[in-house]
């Protein structure tokens, strides 16, 4: 028998034509293992009456935390990161299955649905504590398993920003904003601002200055435990702001330092047994398709 | 005899403690000169009546351009870059004086001002005919020296865009957004960006993505008459925004097509002789106090 | 009646399954379509007697460039590279055709060979010059399509290096070296040095120091005549050399200059009509399948 | 009374003007605080009878390190690079003395000299212990402190290298070679390759590709413990070789795996106290000195 009782299934908020049934499936086999199935409003509305999915008994992202043992997204790395915030401080473990597109997060595929289900359900998992973050500022806080951007808004100036590493001053920059990232977010946004990839299991906390003016300004890579405070100099009511993972905005209030560090929650992530975090890159990246420069053949 | 006659100044607008002193020097040393001199409102009220810089005489920075065969530019190089585009039409010659700090465009210092102004006015100056840039969209245009930016504004998402060059499509990226830059802007935002540096007088124009999603994303460089056209896939209204060198600032209609080529007007930069591109490049770029990486001494 | 009347047929250096195959055919069709054929060593090696490609009658490749007003290479970019290095002062257009795997100079698939062919040999093509370097240092001198570099061979000392344009001196670097490249090469090794993609219509060099201790040192792209002095300080024989494409490689002589320009001679590439040269950069960075970094879907 | 009872000291191997004033000094300051003082043969050349260095008396650096409780260099940090991989088994701290040009590592003025020592020997000190590197090879093995490279060497060839970290794959690459760095070595030649800046109190190590062919290559940051293997595909001999800090140059046994992992030797660092490593990185990395790109002012 599974060790798991009680399953919640989070789906992808913008329809997609493989998701009512890769939700019926799973939910099937869920019943078929002998689990209870509960679902969030997005999945309830598509999965319909059939699976039991009716719009009525649908919990939100917390109530299913609160309800459920292990945690089923459907969608795309966006919906994972959605629900993984919300269901921080529940601490249950989340899998993901793509629609069709490998995600960083989502890595199960539907085309094998019922045969990694199996193996998670039976114990042969491989579980991942990813580290997320949390900033706190005068009047807003927030949380984020990517990363937690400070960066210019509705403004064409630069931003001036004093960075601070456990009360010691580290630089003044200008830029577009800087990047604190996770471990996990050194595959998004900071890699497209010129981050390193940083190891998962690394207990480190990344910084990527966003078009730095001073050209000798590069990615820092600190302690997971760093207490990191950016002061943000003369600047104009709404012309900065915060993001976490690129889907929540929050305002400053004005001339209030921001404190990011690494929340006391983790986010569980289970893969079935084989996981691989490289081979994942290697898929996402390209790496396998080899461009050849010059053409030495 | 000069072979200028009347000299219009235009001063920088935030207060500086220089500003007054420089323009009350120079408005003398172009009279014993001969010249007539004319004044921008900034310089004007900044120099009052001693120098006959009162208020009410003052022109506007285009009139100035009609009146006047040379302009002289007190301030850092966003002063004279917001006086050329004002004056593109008018084809009358910049030079640039800097209130202490070299700028890459404003490259005489106050300390030999009165040295510098006659060598120009006795005709020993480089004439650097920069190229500038023109933007076009539906119901709205504008002209630039450094750069032209399309940008995601008030939002956090991503922009999607496609990059066309003489009616040939080059790619579509999902960024931040795109710089379009002349060679003079290649050490202005675009080498934030990652841009290469430019020879300004290469005929050519740089394309560089903004935090591009795809990391093969590259700097292209173009010839310098090309017809750049940009397209932006699926926003929604006022999460994109057109500016012109960091200071102008324009709204685009939806789902209008960004028109951006050279301007047929051209920046005339003076310089005094003995101008040299690259001493200023490595000034400004701290080329000469070298960082010792691995102390192998 | 085609405009070529002798066609030459140069082949990849290294046995390829597909070679002899594609030889055949393009020498078949070539005398289908009234034009005499000839071989360097390489290909009458691998066509032999079959097709009259018998290896007493092969013609060395400048002998093939005196006797041909067609040159056709059949290979890798590598392979063009050096016949075309070989034949610039022959004045042929060169077409190529890959051995199944598209390059940015060798862009005809041998699943469309005779197609492509009639195209061009009915004049439906585009004629493509492309710009080449030549170096000369004491005793010594060279000739590249793609780039020349100047780097440290046989230490693991940095080179310090000076470049001087136009007798205008630029900067003093330290690194592992310099690349001075083509627009042709902006896609080989200077954009693994982090350089940005030149379009090969513009008139440009382009200089990328490799490794750069300085971290302000950027690319440079200057203009296509420039004349290029490095001058190597305090180094000891055989620790620095000059590549040319990556394929001949040059000692240098204690304490000369190099000089790098512009050959007189161009490399005249032929395509067939619709040739696209942002296609082929598409397909060869993987443009068209993009990474979502983010997930956010 | 100080802990330390036996001093070392250890002087950079080029002459430098300021060394054997540097030294005197020194060993008057340890002797006159109640320390014996020891020299190696650099320091006892440059020191002289004066102050008991002479020649005969010298110790090799290992002998130093087993009759000293605290080593001294005196030079840049290339010198205390050597000494620290010399000094590795003998577990005794280091401090270093610049002649006149901060390091990262040598990080005492001669100006403070007297009393940034007194400092150290009243235990008003901050020990640093840095990661070191080791590498096994067949037939080979080396220690670094900064950074384990595997580069072509004697060839214009790329390598073409596997990366296992763990066991398990990583990528396969095309590039002029890898730097495998500690955190220590991240403002070192991995800087100048395109890596971000570690922390060294992170445990962790750094992973950087020389001019990689695919654009998509990127640094990569791991866990401390991990164990890397390279694994070199088809090279001819005498055509890749690893080098230690820049300074050790080690040949390669043609068709073998390169193994490299943390040593299990530290490098016991001793800095006055007050020691910030972030102005270090402000001194070094010219971050106090911004250059202004757009002249916004």
């Amino acid at each position: 028998m599974s060790q798991f009782r009680v399953a919640g299934i989070i789906g992808k908020q913008h329809q997609d034509p493989q998701l009512a049934g890769t939700i019926a499936r799973l939910a099937a086999h869920l019943r078929w293992r002998g689990l209870s199935v509960r679902f969030d409003p997005e999945s309830a509305a598509v999965a319909g009456d059939a699976v039991g999915g009716d719009a009525g008994a649908a919990l939100s992202i917390p109530a299913l935390g609160a309800a459920c043992d292990l945690i089923i997204v459907v969608g795309g790395d966006g919906t994972l990161l959605h629900a993984a915030r919300e269901l921080a401080p529940a601490d249950v473990p989340l899998l993901g299955i793509n629609l069709g597109r490998l995600g960083f997060l989502v890595d199960i595929s539907p085309d094998h649905l019922e045969e990694r289900l199996d193996q998670i359900l039976n114990g042969e998992h491989h579980a991942d504590a990813r580290a997320m973050l949390e900033v706190h500022t005068d009047g807003t806080s927030g949380r984020a398993v990517n990363d937690i951007v400070v960066h210019k808004w509705n403004s064409v100036r630069m931003i001036e920003l004093e960075t601070w590493i456990d009360g010691v001053f580290v630089n003044a920059q200008r830029s577009d904003g800087v990047i604190v990232s996770t471990p996990t977010g050194s595959t998004a946004y900071a890699l497209s601002g010129g981050g390193p990839l940083v190891h998962p299991g690394l207990d480190a906390l990344l910084l990527v200055p966003i078009c730095p003016h001073t050209l000798s300004n590069r990615p820092l890579v600190i302690g997971g435990d760093s207490q990191i405070e950016l002061r943000i100099r003369d600047y104009e009511h709404e012309q900065v702001r915060l993001t976490c993972d690129g889907q929540i905005n929050l305002p400053l209030a004005e001339g209030r330092a921001i404190y990011i560090r690494r929340s006391p929650h983790r986010l569980k992530l289970l893969h079935p047994r084989g996981y691989d975090h490289y081979s994942i890159l290697r898929a996402k990246l390209g790496w396998a398709s080899e461009r050849r420069a010059d053409g030495a053949c």
